[in-house]
């Protein structure tokens, strides 16, 4: 089996702006070669466009929020593919409203992919314990409606957005990459708290 | 052996602004007992007055910085002992500047006890490997001085302070500390290089 290495798992998260694990998954099934695991993501429907797999979002913007009483702060790093679009007020402007939303909202990760193993276990397990005696042929469709419900609560993107709660955090990220017309996504964030 | 939890190491790094392996240490020393554990650092001389250790600095400021170009970013957590001090324009002033040197110098960890053990182990093979060929006893004093250089490259605290490089930025700390006539340390950091 061809060795899957973390910066090939980068470097095809950058250019199709997926999950870890789906980018690595893709890889193993494309034995490691990039262009590959590319198709591999464009046959699943995981990606869409040829276009947007080629370009990647190397570039971003640094943007932090401090809450009025000092307590809490956030900062954001958010990539997008070209400096133009990083320099861009809307897209600053965006970053600074998901900064503000982290404030609030507190995630726990970006997205599924970034949560601890044992976080979503542990989870797991106590979803199994609460419908242990429900019926055989529905506990799975339970269980998923759960997990969906948890990821809601705790993953950046599946968070409704502070500002529109018809939207979820991962709209509104899609929305400005229609916008800019580039591949933009949430690389990673800190949230602090003091005391927290 | 009395256990030692991390709520307990914690209020005892709030008491005497000490690093956490070494208020680990003196609370397996006294067995638990927060007290007793303090005693232990004033035998030491880990702590110097008894006053400093009977207050929590368990208040604080948030800061941020991000530097003009939009590619760095640091937050910051600073710690005091009264919401009075953390809203204070000249303890505020201080966090914003420590944020600015982490830009600038990337440290690693706040002090050597925040550093990875394998991070200071690798260090120390490199500098046995280095210093092999050299008389039997003058190698640990030349291991020792390694060390110290590397900790002053990589630390927080040990690190020579952008703003005045006759200081580091521990010496801007106990100042700050001396000034406002509380217990001040800097509780953790991020910083945030786009592509970093």
């Amino acid at each position: 089996m061809a060795k899957i290495t973390a910066p090939m798992v980068k470097k095809l998260r950058e250019m199709t702006n997926l999950a870890m694990m789906e980018c690595k998954a893709a890889l193993v099934e494309a034995e490691g070669d990039l262009d590959k695991a590319v198709e591999v993501l464009r046959k699943k429907g995981a990606i869409k466009s040829a276009k947007r797999a080629d370009r990647e979002a190397a570039e971003g913007s640094i943007q932090s929020y401090v809450h009025s009483n000092g307590k809490i702060g956030v900062i954001l790093e958010m990539r997008c593919e070209t400096d133009f679009v990083a320099k861009n007020n809307d897209f600053q402007r965006c970053a600074r409203d998901i900064c503000m939303h982290i404030a609030w909202a507190d995630p726990a990760a970006v997205d599924r992919h970034g949560l601890p193993n044992e976080m979503i276990e542990k989870e797991k397990a106590i979803y199994k314990d609460q419908v242990k005696d429900k019926p055989e042929h529905i506990i799975n469709k339970i269980l998923e409606g759960k997990l969906k419900d948890f990821f809601e609560r705790v993953c950046l993107v599946d968070q409704k957005f502070v500002k529109d709660q018809n939207k979820t955090v991962g709209d509104v990220i899609t929305e400005q990459a229609h916008k800019m017309g580039e591949n933009i996504y949430v690389n990673r964030f800190a949230r602090f708290e003091v005391g927290g």
